[in-house]
């Protein structure tokens, strides 16, 4: 049982100073706490834990040795550069998504959502992986697990059984991938998976990259079958990259479509991807997550999963400067990212989990524009990072 | 005088390990030093100081209030709150330079053109105070001052004789500002800038965000008066978005017109502004440079000026993840800002001056990637940030 605590001085959501009573692992009313300990937040800002709604927890190369990148420039290279080094570098996934989970812990991460691969050469073992990191670190970290089929599912036979497998071990939701340059039949491909989300009833989260009115037909179908199946607020699309390239007509009505049936967008505000058309999306009451995808692997190098440097990306490739464009980008990164991925008790209002993150800065704004480290990051009521350092007794990762 | 110095197990730009030497404040042959001071490098990539080739050090609020940004979005929106902030927030440019000075030596950078403004309303004020920074920390960073008409020239009767006057005070290079969009007559606005700097004997650096084939005009005309002025290796053309946006033709025509004189290429790699077709303008032989432009100011609230993290960008947005394209963009913000700029003895090799930094990474494409700090930065042979913490006896600013 954690002991009360009151966070004195916080400032939620960049707001007034104020206090913060936690019990039971979720805010109270200040009298229903007793003999509390207590911490001085100093003024910092307290945000809700941020949602990493899109990530390949499998796949990080954290803490493994430097992987020279020589992958050519198509996605068909880079699925291939992917399957061959999950084999060639022996990627645990086991190890690897919990170096990843500790390391974006202390960044303030507290739900992740992962697409997780499954395909003819590993089966299902990546989920079973990330399945055992889960439960090692539950206590730390909500995780969803995406069965996606990486490297197609039509065109490599047994992918679908696997599919089937990997949701009956465990995975939370069906992973769709690209339905026509990948799958070459995008109505069957839809068909498939939302068939498997109703078998099994489950979410779905659809990786979208197709361009232009090839990604407008593809959303149109996705639409359609959100609809049949009554799947409103349970499926996402993650990247819809043709949402940035489409003439304004076109886009308004698509984001209008996808807000009628609650279908979520994930966006990682990917600096050489094409920029939705954020704002337009915000006040069109689409629900907007956003994630750090996968982060020092072998598709890009980069990425160190902190959320709010995420938040800073979304901002920057939408050419926003403003303190309340910046504090909406914020917002993106957390309520966003909770609604999109579905999370239950989230925020920081009486009866919400206590999950929240404390960063150093004077306005939500600089927050976001200059992502200060030193973070205090609180899980259920416990302190399990303080000023960026871990604190108590954190499980030691190989 | 400095002690000789050795430094031992560097990687010069990642290749393989190496003893350096230097006497003097400049590399020599082994046998040239003696009773030196030797420092371990650890395996660390050695790269000759970062080159800021592009930013506004007088404007910069490091270390000021917050700075509640509301400002509208188009270019003379932000151009006024720019100039009412001047006023209202009384911006020290003495002290700001010196702030952003200091804070961006710990990341290795070493060199510095800043764009400073001259307008009606300051005068050469800021060039005053810019002047006043570089002469009191000329030991560690040298400093190109660019006068730079930020409000317009030729609409604001009396700006250029402060263009003049400024120039005569110490600024180095003459500064251009779009010629249409702001000047209102590009033809007229090129001429008395080159007329300038003609008549100085200084180089020219042109701010020119114009839009396509308006932006591929404008190029052509500093393009002729390049030529017919023999400012060849001394013309600087900051941002040209344009070179984003033209068609493939266009493009490559301007980029071996521009290559052709000598005149150089500033980009950002902006995550929202056009992107610039960096693999085709290095392999056409165009000086390409890159620069922070301005950090944590009323423009945008974004940036540290550590150029390795600037490398990083323009990785990111052209969609770069090949070590090799992560190499290339480490030498745009080293050698690629020295070409552009124009320094001497500015390099690796016996003879150059030792400028240089240390990054702590396993290969330079991880040291892009990933941006480690922690670095130790050795100017003219004297070690002046030494794991990231400011070394020896360096000037406090207020």
């Amino acid at each position: 049982m954690t002991a009360d605590l009151i966070i004195r001085n916080a400032r939620p959501f960049g707001g007034p100073v104020e206090d913060l009573f936690i019990r039971d692992g979720r805010y109270v009313a200040a009298d229903r706490v007793h003999a509390a300990v207590e911490i001085d937040a100093a003024g910092h800002i307290a945000l809700p834990g941020f949602v990493e709604a899109h990530t390949h927890l499998d796949k990080t190369l954290i803490g493994m040795d430097w992987f020279e990148n020589r992958v050519g420039p198509t996605r068909n290279d880079r699925i291939l550069a992917d399957r061959n080094a999950k084999r060639e570098l022996g990627i645990d996934a086991r190890r690897q998504s919990a170096r990843q989970i500790m390391q974006t812990l202390a960044f303030g991460v507290l739900s992740i959502r992962s697409h997780v691969d499954v395909d003819t050469e590993i089966g299902i073992a990546n989920i079973e992986g990330v399945l055992e990191t889960r439960e090692a670190l539950g206590d730390l970290v909500d995780v969803q697990i995406v069965a996606f089929p990486q490297s197609g599912m039509l065109p490599r036979a047994g992918t679908l059984e696997l599919m089937d497998a990997a949701l009956k071990t465990g995975a939370d939701i069906v992973g769709g991938i690209d339905p026509a340059s990948i799958e070459r039949d995008p109505v069957r491909h839809l068909d498939t998976i939302f068939a498997l989300a109703d078998r099994h009833g489950k979410p779905v989260d659809i990786h979208l990259h197709e361009p232009g009115d090839l990604g407008a037909f593809c959303l149109e179908l996705i639409v359609e079958r959100t609809r049949a199946l009554s799947l409103q607020g349970r499926v996402m699309v993650s990247h819809a990259y043709c949402l940035g390239t489409l003439d304004t007509s076109r886009q308004a009505g698509l984001i209008d479509q996808l807000a009628a049936e609650r279908i979520a967008v994930m966006t990682v505000g990917s600096p050489s991807a094409p920029a939705l058309p954020l704002r337009l999306m915000r006040r069109s009451g689409l629900t907007v997550a956003s994630g750090s995808d996968g982060i020092q692997g072998t598709w890009e190098p980069y990425g160190n999963g902190d959320m709010l440097e995420r938040a800073r990306y979304l901002a920057q490739r939408n050419g926003m400067a403003n303190d309340a464009d910046l504090e909406d980008v914020a917002r993106i990164c957390t309520f966003g990212g909770a609604e999109g991925i579905g999370l239950g008790g989230y925020g920081l209002c009486e009866g919400c989990f206590a999950d929240l993150v404390l960063v150093p800065a004077r306005t939500l704004a600089e927050a976001v524009a200059l992502t200060p480290q030193g973070r205090t990051v609180i899980r259920r009521g416990r302190v399990v990072v303080k000023g960026g350092e871990p604190a108590g007794d954190l499980p030691t990762i190989e």
